[in-house]
């Protein structure tokens, strides 16, 4: 059928997964024809982690390329994602959700960047010492935040604003001499979230050359999203933004139980419980959509945006060209 | 004459002297007739530092009170002020200019509340994950400050002011369920800098219940400042507060040298240099006025509140009583 023809054809990027990788999701990756994937390599309580256990989450990390070798490559170029695709495998760009591993230290953005953290969130759901997230009030990106920016955009470090705060966000895009993302989060205006973006930060995100990931994640787009829903979705963000600016950003969670959601969610900050994304009457996992519960699945969204009535063109850059031409940029050091 | 010997009967309370200690420095303790002094334990690059360094200093001062017994004791509650007045020693609460050493943490304020920790200023010059700093825009005291802070009136941790941003400061004036302090600053409507607290701050700091510890520093009060102008000042203050509400905390930093007064500043947040209270046309220590240039010269404060037409009570409620009854509740577990 020609969806799957053009979806094998296709660089096909998903820019934020945040599982507990095993072979079985590996291999996923492989069998929804996933040329790229951004992960999270620090979730649940390492999200808070510090440049110490960053280095073992590196460390850890040195290993699964090691031992997938036959499905995974690292990943820190544009070139590496097109070498990955010649190759049958998957690049994978490795991220933080938090800015927590450079600690109060702007010079250690050069040295994680070095070990190939290509991609980090200035805040998870609390304010850094960067700027604020979407959970409270946001008096924008600090001094410090503009320093650690500064050396992002020097290493090739890409500046992810999902989980941060409005004054954050805006001050971010227009600081960073270099496009920045939300790699996973919907418009606040089709759905509305404080994890979602306002119109205004979209168009100031496109205006400066960003991306937005476009995320099936139910807290984010609503319980039992149908793939023509969800790419009716996607068309809103290309009218608003421009369809360059637009991409995939699952924020795919798999094989995490409860537990670790709530030591995502909570951290050490607090011992009365917080729910993030959720409530206190769903303070769950809630299911992805049909049309998108593991990597594999990444075909129907290629046939769900053909259907929609995107030109192949088109398809072909949100599913994966537009975060490839980003990613040729952002990750190159200066 | 009459006010030695007033000076001499009187507690007295420095509530903020930020100096690298040694004997002679102890000594002038004791050749001051100061009773109390809020100590800050970490000074230069370890004002940044985490739990696991604040340990080692901790210990530091474990050692610090052995060696030197004969001169100071350790400080956790009033009681331990008034014993150390009828021994002739002084009574040193252990505090730190930075809530750094809580992390992400709100359980490790009980923590080192039981190791000695019962002053903790909540930002030092750039935002923490509690809120922001007096530098720069400060959305308020955070979900994880507020936290914090609920911990700290539990374990009888005083929640320090000093260096925060007017909305945090603001913010945990309201929220606090027990008074706070400012243990180390001037009105900003008498002298002119970021430093200094507005008088709408200093009028809730008081209606609450909370200290403001006048500072003799030159960058809070202008170089060469007279005894007389001072005097005026803590007049100044007292009328917009109450005179119950005014005390000393001198900021005095003896034994620092340039390069410990530029790593406070910068830590490792900034690689361009930051003056801090200074400024880059005067970036180096500022010499402390004649009037108070070491802990001996106490005495010539008590002289000078008395000249300037303070009653004798007066005198006894700024130069530490009013101090005192401030560290009787707050240092008191609730």
């Amino acid at each position: 059928v020609i969806d799957r023809d053009l979806h094998d054809r296709a660089i096909v990027i998903d820019a934020l997964q945040a599982s507990n990788w095993d072979r079985e999701l590996l291999e996923d990756f492989k069998a929804g024809g996933i040329t790229c994937v951004q992960v999270t390599i620090g979730i649940g309580i390492h999200i808070w982690d510090d440049a110490r256990a960053t280095l073992n989450l590196v460390a850890k990390w040195r290993r699964l390329f090691e031992e997938y070798a036959d499905l995974i490559v690292p990943c820190t170029s544009g070139d590496d994602i097109r070498a990955a695709k010649a190759a049958g495998k998957t690049a994978i760009i490795l991220g933080l959700q938090n800015a927590t591993l450079y600690e109060d230290d702007v010079e250690l953005v050069r040295v994680f960047a070095d070990l190939g953290i290509r991609c980090v969130q200035l805040t998870y759901n609390i304010p850094t010492l960067l700027g604020g997230s979407c959970y409270e009030p946001d008096a924008g990106l600090t001094r410090f935040g503009r320093n650690v920016v500064t050396e992002m955009n020097r290493w090739g470090v890409i500046a992810d604003l999902s989980h941060v705060g409005e004054k954050t966000g805006l001050d971010t895009i227009n600081f960073s001499a270099r496009p920045v993302a939300v790699t996973h989060g919907n418009p606040w205006s089709w759905f509305n979230h404080p994890r979602n973006k306002s119109d205004e930060l979209l168009k100031a995100l496109a205006s400066r050359g960003g991306m937005l990931g476009l995320a099936p994640y139910a807290h984010l787009v609503g319980e039992g999203v149908t793939l023509d829903v969800f790419c009716r979705m996607v068309a809103y963000a290309a009218d608003l933004m421009g369809v360059e600016h637009v991409g995939i950003g699952s924020d795919l969670c798999e094989k995490l139980d409860q537990q670790g959601l709530m030591d995502a969610r909570m951290g050490r900050w607090t011992i009365e419980p917080e729910y993030g994304a959720g409530t206190a009457a769903k303070p769950g996992w809630l299911p992805f959509p049909d049309f998108y519960k593991r990597s594999a699945d990444f075909p129907n969204l290629t046939a769900g945006l053909l259907a929609h009535g995107f030109s192949e063109a088109d398809v072909l850059a949100i599913v994966g060209g537009n975060w490839l031409r980003f990613f040729d940029d952002g990750l190159r050091p200066a």
